[in-house]
């Protein structure tokens, strides 16, 4: 028996035999070719073949996990009929007389070098979409033999070092029970694909593909980060009692979907979900979202050459708010700048980007991104209830001038005859340590807060949350933070506003018993955390959630912090 | 008449004749040399004619000036001895058959860039010096007629681009009633220079040099940032009586040298200053500085290839210790890493450095470096009233782990039958947002605290203070701001703790009303601001103040907080 700890990345118990999904050997040496014709002609088939294979594999995603899931493989289908790729390659081929899969991947490599180097998530994930459709295509160049997790046709758990995208879309869930890799995070492109697919998954274990035979018994445990290969027969009958309890549970989460989120003494709070496209919406509902508590603008920004127009960004915000019949959604206004980038804006290069000139601070001073921004959404406000939310606000200052830029484009509109809605709630989110602070000072002018936890700890803590080096100051759980929420919630309840938390913090369920407590009235999250999250805060009393917060709040450290909640956890068990 | 604005670098009002300072064309091209030797020859009468006039320069200094001035012209004496600097330039000449001045101006050309890359003040410090150098060298290759400052022998206002080292330190205070330059802050080193010099100055007015002729009347306001060029003979009468009143003003305040720091109403604080070396003692005693509030030690780390011995460092704090008499002296371990580079340690490049890995993080990691500092300043310790200060601390975590590495070292020592003093006290700065939030936690375990205003507003405004696109959110006047340093400053007094300010702010005469009625005890700032800061306190009422203060926290931004001081001030004039 051997056992490994890797990130739980998807929950749920897997018990399984192991399948070894190694990706070919692709590398590639340069050779001189005379018959460039030919070379050109292979080139031409192995296009071809990816094509049908991308097509199938496509149709297949769309059938068993609908549009979004199947959006990539589109993308994929337009890399290889890209012109600015195939060319150059042809190009080279004929020029230097080289070999097809030397031309394909030196061209290739540029491309996704060039991708790499810009710092934004997004061109990121080009690259490796990129270096996907060049691997499918040399594996045709090449004749390589590569199992494809397609074809997998009985009970198993694949073990990989990591998962491309178009692996686990191939994963079919009737076979594959669980997987686990060496590398990745809770946020890399299989964690999230897990996830969608309610597949348990255990990542970044490091070395687990060289700990497993093929055909090896294992456990996959998604819900600790446990990987146990040939365990005993005792572990096994633990571990499925395990995997039963674990569908007991699911099962009575699925219960509560149309259920609003009621605490053990009979509070109300709203569970919403974070969002990026209007195609999340989907998930929001099917995991009973009563809210959307944050729609990150920023995706429409990203993957273009220019700006959205007016019109473009309209549609994104009626759709959201169509789909959401009604229910709030809180739009974030933009949110750029610092580490996220866009190309055709030209930013310059800053010291120290976490501290300087992004969101807010941007929108204000490049009021026409702003301006079309704010008249979008003023336009689509009538289809639905929607919130908007100025992000990074360090300063009442700075309020009042958005504010003012958002009642001008109002009364333009209005002025032009278009109608907005009358009830729009206008907030702020409370990232930035000063506004914590000031919080009943913000109070008397905003509707509602929203607590940017990721930020507000970074800023709170002076630790870089992408930084590995100070990670070990990135403290959810300290007495400081603790109390800024506090300080925040507080202050907008003394005003009869709402306050919601839409950082990560929201949907940890070592956080909530506290934050009920506190008295937080909206929790945002992935949608996948809502049902856990409903059925965790059911089985809490606010009151006594509220003597463990003012517990928490004269502690010294997180340690300590985590320590109490834990014991309460115990005490409920 | 002609008014201009700029910064105001230097207190006090001149008023005289313009002299024009500006520097020869040293603009050189290449040419190609067939007498190599005669070109070898030229430079070595360059260099030795530089030598004599650096000799003469840094005698003159020394006698009156002292000899922390003069320690600039050893520097430029070493610069022009370097054989690293001096070979290259030969070989060059020999290799290429180039000029000398060519020669010379493409080496220099190279160190200088290399220092200015580096990020480090204190080797951009170099570049200054190395510049400096290269000009007098080539001054004399050139055979330029450059009129010197020292040559000045009527009483006038400089007026100049901008001043290097060797210009101001040339200035005679009997004739040079004032300087104005075009470029330049406040913490330029005109700017400096012209403090300690006691010079009015303004600076960064842009366009002061092609405003004013030579021979021109001018009156230079150091206290208010204003150069008046051609005044009328009613603002000349106007200004001769605001230059009495500021001379009886600076009479007053000589006063009040070897006074107690009492409010009107009787109680006192301290007054501290913040040094940078030994060397800085002389002008804290003179200022009558009560005590070193912030020792920073970087610069023994700094201008070296390797770490300071640990011989070195106790040295140097002995040094203060001995000269302060007595009298306390606030040490602040290394605060290295963000902006502040080491090139010997080889830090790697931080996406967000004042966000990132420096100070206490970096000293609990590499704690041989720490271990060292520790041991120099408990060896240092019998020589007077020492105090350790941790830096960057944001957790209370940080703290006990810092402690108990100096509680190892002093145990070691004394098993080493080495004397430590008995009463050494031990603090923290309060930098971090969450430490300032917990102070409460903190004050059951440390001697006292040290407001770092300069970070602390930074992280709580979330805007880089070096980052001109977000300065405008470098708001000490923030009622955020005023309630972190109250939570301070309350939660250190309910344990008994006192609390220093070694920020920008607490030489401030607006933050210094209100830090006055939050009940700061010691404020640490330039030994100049010292007496200054003494008169406004001895004219302030802390009960009123107090008042103030408790206004102060309750406004909306700091614009109505810097209202509400200045109509203090004018109710008080």
């Amino acid at each position: 028996m051997n056992n490994l700890k890797g990130i739980a990345a998807s929950a749920g118990i897997a018990i399984a035999r192991a399948f070894i999904l190694e990706h070919p050997d692709y590398s590639i040496s340069q050779k001189q070719v005379t018959d460039v014709d030919a070379e050109l002609a292979k080139l031409d088939a192995a296009l071809a073949q990816s094509q049908t294979e991308l097509e199938a594999i496509k149709a297949r995603t769309l059938q068993e996990l609908g549009e979004k899931k199947a959006e990539i493989f589109e993308s994929h289908l337009l890399i290889l009929n890209d012109p600015e790729l195939i060319d150059p390659v042809k190009e080279k081929i004929k020029s230097e007389s080289v070999n097809a899969e030397y031309a394909l991947n030196e061209t290739a490599a540029q491309f996704i070098q060039m991708f790499e180097n810009m710092k934004s998530a997004y061109l990121q994930e080009r690259a490796a979409d990129m270096r996907d459709v060049t691997k499918r295509i040399l594996k045709h160049l090449l004749g390589l033999n590569y199992v494809s997790p397609s074809e997998i046709s009985e009970e198993v758990i694949v073990v990989a070092e990591d998962l491309t995208p178009s692996d686990t879309a191939q994963l079919n869930r009737k076979y594959v029970k669980g997987f686990t890799t060496n590398i990745g995070g809770r946020t890399s492109h299989s964690a999230i694909m897990a996830r969608s697919l309610e597949i348990p998954a255990v990542v970044g274990t490091k070395n687990v593909l060289s700990s497993v035979q093929s055909g090896d018994l294992m456990i996959v445990d998604g819900l600790e980060g446990d990987v146990i290969i040939n365990p005993t027969e005792a572990i096994v009958a633990q571990y499925r009692a395990k995997q039963e309890a674990y569908a007991k549970q699911v099962e009575e989460w699925k219960k509560l979907r149309t259920e609003p989120t009621v605490s053990k003494d009979g509070v109300h709070v709203e569970l919403a979900a974070n969002i990026g496209t209007p195609n999340d919406v989907a998930g929001v509902l099917d995991n009973g979202g009563e809210a959307v508590g944050l729609y990150r603008t920023e995706f429409l920004y990203m993957g273009r050459d220019k700006l959205p127009s007016e019109e473009i960004q309209y549609v994104a915000y009626k759709s959201v708010l169509e789909k959401m019949e009604g229910k709030p959604v809180v739009v974030r206004t933009l949110d750029i700048g610092g580490d996220k980038e866009l190309p055709y804006l030209d930013l310059p290069k800053e010291m120290n980007p976490f501290l300087g000139f992004r969101a807010v601070r941007l929108c204000l001073d490049r009021q026409d991104i702003f301006r079309t921004q704010l008249r979008a959404l003023l336009r689509a406000s009538v289809h639905g209830n929607l919130r908007i939310m100025f992000p990074m606000i360090a300063t009442l200052g700075e309020f009042r001038e958005a504010k003012a830029v958002l009642e001008e484009e109002k009364a333009k509109l209005e002025a032009e005859g278009i109608q907005v809605a009358s009830n729009i709630q206008l907030g702020i989110m409370v990232e930035i340590p000063s506004t914590a602070v000031l919080a009943d000072q913000f109070a008397k002018e905003v509707d509602f807060f929203s607590i940017g936890t990721n930020d507000l700890i970074q800023y709170t803590m002076a630790a870089d949350r992408m930084n590995e080096r100070v990670s070990y100051l990135y403290q959810p759980y300290n007495p400081a933070i603790l109390r800024l929420i506090k300080m925040v919630i507080d202050a907008a309840h003394r005003e009869g506003r709402w306050v919601g938390m839409c950082g990560e913090m929201a949907g940890d369920s070592t956080a909530i018993p506290i934050l009920l407590g506190l008295g937080l009235d909206e929790f945002s999250m992935s949608a996948t955390s809502i049902l856990p999250a409903r059925s965790q805060i059911s089985k809490l009393s606010r009151a006594e959630m509220q003597t463990l917060a003012a517990k928490a709040l004269e502690m010294g450290t997180a340690e300590e912090v985590v320590e109490l909640v834990r014991a309460i956890d115990a005490a409920n068990a």
